[in-house]
Formats: structure tokens, C-alpha cells, sequence
């Protein structure tokens, strides 16, 4: 049985692009070679690159004011990386502490310069989205994680700050449309709304950088990257090219607006059974708060977890254990979830009830 | 027509590993999930890294005190990683300087500490290694580049030191058998002898880490990686994967003694007609620094070139064109080229002579 993903990531793509992407390996377009072979440097791949940055252009809008690059090391390694490359030792920086992974890049800017945490629902084990903050004058940027992967909560609107917004949307990113504008960078590990694990989106405002007076090495140096148009050295191939795959998908979706239309669909869908069924509650304070890529909910009775866990199984739905900070439930439904997928979760959950 | 793969790297693949690497995407071991989409805390890719682990330290003798990693980031990461790990900034390390890629590790770790080039190729661009230089005492580590990609040069000794070899073995990991004791780090990007572009194996001994006072982010920590077993973050699973299977294969053929044998099978009967054929010669200064990797040579008569080009590629010879530095051709013949591959090229030489 094919079995429907839920998992938080490395997730879910759209089956159409993993036949295209199987078939690659094989014999990439009928050149004799298979895309696990070809030069980085080769025509062929050179292609990809080009489709790949256009896409990611046209789809959020991005100008030649901004670089846009496919590195590797995940998003823990941007947590360090826009801090070394954006702050100065004397110079703050604003965090929006939203979970685990804004607690991580806090952690790791500490190293570079100053941090000031604007607002944060640590308290209440990262239940809510702020709200309600000031946001103070003076900051170099204002970090935020657009998606709270781990607690289920999303950024539905943004800091009101006349600093570059530096975000990590490894867990929304193509979801729906932003304000490309108030952004200064934009990251996201692919393996969760882009493709496989193994490539990270970088989306980085040209004028941010060589500001700061450090001595980066080059791997860690935006304009390295955008200089040698992300083959300043080997990039990971495979796992550009399926990000490029799905890219296209989302195209033919109907770009952002396609996506965030079948998005809050499938959420609606999850949420109000959710709050219709008796046997479940969700486990974010407010709806305003409420992420439509990771949806995190409990048995109203804790007794019935490991029966309801059981009967998803049972139904071919794969993944959904909650992370252990929240305990209970997780159904990511990132862009490749088809409908259809959590319509058989939901019917799962209605005849459990 | 399948061509055959000479490209220097990314570079050619076993057929079978690419059979089963692609049946993969489609579906895992019949798990009803792709590769591309299981989670990297998932038993499924915990099988995949023990097993990628234990067949490099059944390969290559790796006893317990040295961590097995499997990262991102190229072997270009590694230029300034090992040194950032290693090296304070009043220590001095050596550096053998035989060719680009250790001119940029030269470049890199001087931001950490203090270099001094123990010998260098470089006057004569990079066609031999150096012999006869002497190490000096006192140094940290000793750094080389195992086999020189661009150059065709490769080390048959290893120098006479007492500090910890930390080698680039980006294009000659696997290939043969070497002394593993005289080693603190050994670092490879997979994407010539092991696998695809996108994951790098590193090889390090633990007792040299946690010496230098400077804070590193957590993704730059050799030790974060040891603890978290190469799943601090999401690290890239298809490119291990593919390496894996790239291991199992190496084992297969006899592990690195089959390696041995088939590589130095397939170097003599190139370099043997690149001898004995009046048409072309070596670029390399000496026997002893010839590469058993990446045969480098040019046509005698250089109007000869173009013709010999479309020669190979009318054969199906992909990827010999000689890297810019040197002109002339480059076959790369890895690991995974078989003999009939190299018999084909020396048969065009033949045909042409
Ligand atoms: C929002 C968010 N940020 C960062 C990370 C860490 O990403 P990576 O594993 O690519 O370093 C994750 C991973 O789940 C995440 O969900
Ligand atoms: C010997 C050697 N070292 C380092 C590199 C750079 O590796 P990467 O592209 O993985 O950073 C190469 C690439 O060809 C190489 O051949
Ligand atoms: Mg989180
Ligand atoms: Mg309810
Ligand atoms: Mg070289
Ligand atoms: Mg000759």
C-alpha cells in the first residue's frame, strides 16, 4: 500500500514528481547519464539551476535587488550563517521567540552580536504567536520562524519594523504569498514544502551584505555563493534538481495563490473536525495562531492515543506522531498533501469518535 | 547510448547502485514510501546510516576512536572546518601545496591559524609531488591533498611527520588501501568515489577535538556531529544513501584490496598507451606522481586536439575534456569505471594513433 505521508520532514512530494525524479536517475532526459553522474558544470545541470532560480523568482516575486541560491547544510546552519554574515560584535539583533528552532538561532547569533528577544510564548511551551509587541528602532534585522514545524503555529501577519525581516520559513515557504518586500532573507531547508532533504533556499537582499568585519571563509560568505551562482563549489545536485521538480509543480498548481487556495482547504478541513469531534482537541491557544502546514492535536481523552495512532495506521496515514514537546498528534500537510489525503485522516478520525 | 562517464566529479556510478538508487525513489525496500520522503529519525534511514558507518570502518580499518560523519557542504567546507576545529590562532599546521585544491585549503585555514607550506608543486604548475622536503617539528597537523583532481598527481608515501595527516581525499578515498593510524581527519566530498554531490564524509580522530578556545557555531563542531551521530539536523538523505550503496558495492568487489587492483589495472593500460602512442603524452613530470585516478595527458601535436575529442565522444567517451589549468584531456577513471570502460578509450587512442 502506498502509504500517505504526514511526516513533519523530510516529507511528502507530489507524486508526479517522484516518478520524474526516479526516471532521472536513471537516464536524465535521454542523455545517457544519470543525474547522479553529471558535472555540476555540465550543460545539463547548468539548466536546472537557471529553471530552478527562475522559478523561485517568479513565484515570489524576487528582483535582481536579491540573490537567490541553493546551498546545502540545512536551516541550522542559516541559525549561525545570517547572523556571521549580517551582525557586527556591537550591533543587536531582534528574535521573535516562537519554538525550538527560533530558540536555536537565537542561540547561535548570541556568537555574533546582540540579541534582543522582542516577544516570546516560551512560557506557555510555544502555544501561541505573539501578538501585540513593539517591535524596537535600532535593530540590524528582526529574526522570525515563519512556521513553527514542532508546535503547530504560523506567522499570519509580520512584525510591523522598518528592519529587514530575516525569516526561516523552512516549514512554509511556497505555501502562500508574502511580502517579499519587508524581507532581507529569506532560508528554508528543501525538505519540507520544496523537495528532499539535502538543498537549502536562500533568498538574500544584495545590499544587506559585506557590511560586517569579520573575516568569513568563503563557504560562509553570501557573496561567495552568489558570485559563483550557487556552483562556487560542487552543490548537491539531486536534491536541486527535485526541488526544481516541484517547483514546476507548484507552477502548474497555480503558483502561490493555487497553493495557499488547496493549503487552507485541506487545514479547514483538519481543524473543524478537529474542534467538531469530541475526541480531539487541538493543542495551539488561538486560531489566529494556527499553522495550516503542521496541525497538532491530542485526544481530549489520553487514553485513546495509542487506539486513534492504530486506526491512522491502519489507513495507510504515516507520520503523524506529535513531536515529544507537545506529545499527541502532528499531521504536516505541506503543499504535496493532496486533499484526498487528509479527507482519509479526517474520515479515520470520524469514525473513531 | 549509455555513454561512459569520464567526468572528474561529479563523476560515474556502478550500474547496479544506480538501478537500485532509483528504485528507491519510487519506493523504499516495498515500505510504501520514496527515499526522497522518510524521515531521517526514521528506522528506515537509521539502517541506512549504521550501515554507511560500519562499512567505512570495516573498510578502511576505523577503530572507535575515530567519529564516522556523514555531513554537507562539499570538501570545500572542509578547507576551513578542519582547521577551525584544530587550529589556534598562534599554532602553526603544514600544508603540502600540490595543487588548487590545497592552495584553498592553504587560503582557508589561515584565517584560524598559522601555515607553513612544507613544499610546494606550484612553479612547475602542479605536475609532480613534491619528494625530499623534510617536515618540521612542533606543527599541529600536516595537511595534503591525497590525489590532485585537476593535476593528475596522486601521493604513493606519506610524509615523515608525527603530527596527524589531515587529508583531502576528495578523489581518491576507496581507491586503495592506506595506512589509517597516521590519520587525524580524512574528508571526501562523495561526489568521485563514493556517491553523489551533496553529502561529504569525514573521518576524525576524537581526541584532537574540543583543543581550540574560539566558539564554534554548533554546525561548525566536529563534536556536535559526533553526539548527534550525523543527525544533529536533517542531513542529506538520498546522497548517504546512494553512498551507502556505493560502499556496499566496494565491498562487493573485494573492498579496497579489489579496489586496488582494478584501479591499478585500468591506470597501467592508459598510461601504457599514452606511452607508447606517438600521438599523446603525460603531463606529469614523473611515474611516481602519476594518478591512478585522474589520467591527464595531451596530443603530442596539438592540432590533433579536436579531433581526438570527437574521436572519444563519437565512442561514447563523455567528460575527458582536460580541466582548463592543464588544457589537454583528463580521463577520470574512479572507482566505479570499469576495465571495459578504459579498454574503450585506449581503443579510440588506437584508431587514432
Ligand atoms: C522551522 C524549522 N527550522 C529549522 C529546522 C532545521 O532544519 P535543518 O534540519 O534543515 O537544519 C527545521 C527542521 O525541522 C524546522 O522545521
Ligand atoms: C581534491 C579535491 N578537493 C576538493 C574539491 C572541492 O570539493 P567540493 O566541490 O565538494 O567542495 C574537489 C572538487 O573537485 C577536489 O577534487
Ligand atoms: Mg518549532
Ligand atoms: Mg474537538
Ligand atoms: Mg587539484
Ligand atoms: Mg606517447
Amino acid at each position: 500500500m502506498k502509504k500517505i505521508n504526514f511526516s513533519a520532514g523530510p516529507a511528502i512530494l507530489p507524486a508526479s514528481v517522484l516518478t520524474q525524479a526516479a526516471a532521472a536517475v536513471e537516464n536524465l532526459d535521454g542523455s545517457g547519464l544519470s543525474i547522479l553522474e553529471i558535472s555540476h558544470r555540465s550543460d545539463a545541470f547548468d539548466a536546472v539551476l537557471v529553471e530552478a532560480e527562475q522559478l523561485v523568482r517568479e513565484l515570489l516575486n524576487v528582483g535582481d535587488e536579491y540573490g537567490v541560491l541553493f546551498l546545502s547544510g540545512g536551516a541550522s546552519t542559516q541559525f549561525f550563517f545570517t547572523a556571521m554574515n549580517l551582525l557586527n560584535p556591537e550591533e543587536t539583533a531582534g528574535y521573535l521567540d516562537t519554538g525550538s528552532w527560533s530558540a536555536k538561532a537565537i542561540k547561535e547569533a548570541k556568537n555574533f552580536g546582540k540579541v534582543n528577544i522582542i516577544a516570546s510564548s516560551k512560557e506557555s511551551n510555544y502555544d501561541h504567536i505573539p501578538r501585540g509587541y513593539t517591535v524596537p528602532d535600532g535593530l540590524k534585522y528582526v529574526h522570525l520562524t515563519s512556521n513553527n514545524t514542532i508546535f503547530g503555529t504560523q506567522f499570519k501577519e509580520w512584525p510591523e519594523t522598518d528592519a529587514p525581516l530575516v525569516a526561516d520559513m523552512s516549514s512554509d515557504i511556497f505555501s502562500r504569498r508574502i511580502p517579499l518586500e519587508k524581507f532581507g532573507i529569506i532560508y528554508a531547508g528543501a525538505q519540507k514544502n520544496l523537495g528532499p532533504a539535502g538543498a537549502t533556499l536562500v533568498i538574500v537582499r544584495k545590499d544587506l551584505l559585506g557590511k560586517v568585519n569579520r573575516t568569513l571563509p568563503s563557504m560562509l560568505d553570501y557573496r561567495v555563493h552568489i558570485d559563483g551562482g550557487s556552483t562556487y563549489n560542487t552543490p548537491p545536485v539531486y536534491p536541486i534538481y527535485v526541488m526544481m521538480l516541484t517547483l514546476r509543480w507548484i507552477k502548474a498548481q497555480g503558483g502561490l495563490e493555487g497553493m495557499e487556495k488547496h493549503n487552507e482547504r485541506k487545514a479547514k478541513l483538519l481543524y473543524e473536525e478537529i474542534d467538531r469531534n469530541p475526541k480531539f482537541r487541538g493543542t495551539v491557544a488561538d486560531d489566529f495562531s494556527r499553522s495550516q502546514m503542521n496541525v497538532t492535536f491530542v485526544c481530549t481523552d489520553e487514553a485513546d492515543t495509542a487506539a486513534f495512532q492504530a486506526a491512522a495506521e491502519a489507513a495507510g496515514c504515516d507520520g503523524i506522531t506529535g513531536h515529544r514537546s507537545v506529545g499527541g498528534f502532528r499531521a504536516s500537510i505541506y503543499n504535496s498533501m493532496p486533499y484526498e489525503g487528509v479527507e482519509t485522516l479526517v474520515r479515520v478520525m470520524r469514525e473513531f469518535e
